[in-house]
């Protein structure tokens, strides 16, 4: 045998034990039961792709992509998020599959972010999307549904936050239509809960924006948020942004209108979102009660990123829950429950009765009592300690004595209360 | 926007859209319930490793590990199995943990084989492992397991061959204790189904095999299967194994105690497993009707993986099942039906009755209907050819007339039957 090698995890990655992970699994079946409600059906898709299928959709963060050169030479990237292989999908199969297309896929995704607070380099997506619509339902769609599934993870304090990017159009006139500008500005803005407004200011003088741009950019972060701030931007930034609020409005009621409690939504002009590619309505989600998590839910609509891989133009709109950061903050906030599904642990007593236990644990099984036998005939003290540490509730007791007489003693390992019933009786014993 | 990529998958590597996607999440949760039945609970580690985590495990197939220099020039390796990663974790968290260690993970692995039928380069493993018992208990469970599993998912025509890695201390007899040929008669012996007898043996000569060890593998081949091949092991090949067979028939009993049908186990001697890490039973599950599949479940006892990570010995048993191959083998077979889980579609008739059109569809959720809106109102034939596409069952038809009298439509998409009920029975009507 060689050397041993140290047991250790890469930094920004992470085991999730048993405790934990039962915790996620039923985070994750009540997120696809809500996803499936509104009618997005599963994708998967794999893990590695080609590497200029990622290129040049994420911004500046495109130098967080895993890349390598794979055994044969070719150059592939593991997936950044869950919307440009989706777009790259469909492309692909357009040909074969029905529109407006609706998926959600629930996945990992890596990026090699440097690890702080709730920020890992891999972590899950639970993603949900709906291609080949401009409709606004399906914008509104998109954000009732992320807020369904936080209502059912009993998520109480969160507060949506929306804008659109063609807000940022305002600039492209101010700015005589130059465009890259505008993606300086709009990337900037993203960044104003991190460096505040004055931080802001001082990137758009140091990437040159014109001063006129720089002052609306001023008045436009001064503007708060809700319905004050709807009235602000016309008032106060530009008189053409009339229709804008008017219709910002109306798409905040459309999202009520479907049971989003209406002090859990509101316009929020300093949303931009990072990535390139949004066109349309953005959103983030944060916590009230934890905004040092950052946004546990964003998402917007993608008009021009199916483009990139087609020559058929597809709109879509999509939302995104980062459920590793949401279970972080859940945890801090008393919210997560941990409990072991397996409710009754037979007793291993004696040797000689072995083959009774197996047919006694298949019995419980097969009834559909999740249920385990221990292993080695060992002290019952030892089995008693293995059935506290897992959390099991009931211990399955048969010696000699109770074989003969065909019981079992059941006894509950937190209250140590102990009763005993004949083997027929059993499964109904263990059922209440 | 720059030139238009072209929209590709690497080779080996697979999208599932939702026609296949719902089939293989219905799967996955079948094979979650029966895991956790037998009290396997989930866990979860990461996708990247480093490198020498994964290293000098895995027998010649090791060339096959996705590895590459990350950004911060770590040498990183992507999971290649689920045991290994099982091991580090033990290894790394031993002392806040309650042993026996019982955990299921389902999750992908990357190998870079050579794709062919059924051998993708990222494939899902379903794995369940009991850490830190040398009970055969524990390794009856693992199998009882994975043949409940199968049963569970209508398999009907698969048989479980079972062997034992420690009928190979045989040869170390012959050969004096030369144990890295020993491994290379396993791994030769493990090739026989593909390479057949002849190239087996072909193999160990230009290994430089000795001669009396050849001609044992030669009578060994030669046994056949199942309780004739116990007999003659100890009547054609070595006497000495006389107790081996003994143990192995009584293993088999025990498993065959436990409901698995006597005729789906049966003892192989020819399975060998191409894993180094294997120490004692070791199996393998193939369809009879589609033997091209290759094994679509396996595992073994290894009980010195942990011990390369750790100064502790922690013996361990585990199975995997292969989602990826089992389904392709159940498509093949025309086991698998697949089914939208969304079962009505509200049409979009009128632009006015938007407000109507989403409070009926939250309505049908609020329920628990998994249902839909079409988002535009565009020709009904369009808005029918997208359910039948879908294949959702039922269509709800509001318009102007039905609002104003306080009812709906119902229309099913296949039989073309429609029924019209007010608005406070629709919930009934859709339910039954």
């Amino acid at each position: 045998m060689s050397e041993k090698i140290q047991p250790r995890l890469l930094k920004g990655f992470r085991d999730y034990g048993p405790e934990l992970q039962i915790v996620r699994s039923n985070i994750f079946k009540k997120i696809k039961d809500v996803f499936v409600r509104f009618g997005f059906l599963p994708m998967a898709t794999p893990v590695l792709e080609y590497k200029d299928i990622l290129m040049g959709k994420y911004g500046e963060d495109e130098k967080l992509i895993y890349s390598f050169k794979d055994n044969g030479e070719r150059d592939v990237a593991m997936r950044y998020d869950l919307t440009v292989p989706l777009a790259r999908f469909i492309a692909q199969n357009k040909n074969q599959l029905t529109f407006p297309f609706k998926r959600y896929q629930i996945a990992p995704v890596w990026r090699a972010d440097n690890p702080q607070k709730g920020r890992l380099r891999e972590f899950y997506q639970c993603d949900i999307d709906a291609v080949g619509t401009n409709s606004e339902l399906a914008d509104a769609e998109v954000i009732v549904c992320v807020c369904q599934v936080l209502d059912e993870l009993g998520v109480t304090d969160y507060e949506l936050r929306v804008n659109n990017r063609k807000i940022f159009d305002t600039f492209t006139d101010i700015l005589q239509a130059d465009t890259s500008q505008v993606r300086e500005i709009i990337r900037a803005i993203d960044k104003v809960n991190k460096i505040g407004k004055a931080g802001v200011l001082e990137i758009l003088r140091e990437k040159n924006i014109p001063q006129t741009a720089i002052e609306q950019v001023d008045r436009y972060l001064d503007l708060g948020t809700g319905a004050a701030a709807l009235g602000g931007l016309y008032e106060q930034v530009a008189s053409g942004l009339k229709p804008f609020a008017e219709a910002m409005q109306s798409f905040i009621n459309l999202v009520v209108s479907q049971g989003v409690a209406p002090e859990k939504i509101l316009f929020d002009p300093s949303i931009a979102r990072g990535l390139d590619y949004y066109t349309g309505v953005v959103f983030e989600v944060v916590l009230k009660n934890k905004p040092e998590f950052g946004s546990v839910a964003s998402g917007g609509r993608y008009d021009n990123l199916v483009d990139q891989f087609s020559n058929e133009s597809l709109p879509a709109v999509g939302g995104s829950i980062g459920i590793d950061r949401l279970l972080d903050a859940l945890q801090e906030l008393g919210l997560v429950k941990m409990q072991n599904p397996v409710k009754a642990l037979v007793l291993n007593m004696d040797a000689k009765l072995q083959t009774d236990y197996v047919q006694l644990v298949s019995q419980l099984r097969e009834a559909g009592i999740n249920s385990e036998l221990y292993y080695e005939s060992a002290k019952l003290d030892k089995q008693f300690k293995y059935a506290e540490g897992k959390g099991i509730e009931q211990a399955i007791i048969m010696g000699e004595a109770e074989q003969a007489a065909g019981t079992v003693k059941i006894k509950n390992i937190k209250t140590r209360q102990q009763t005993e019933v004949s083997r027929e009786d059993l499964l109904e014993a263990l059922q209440n």
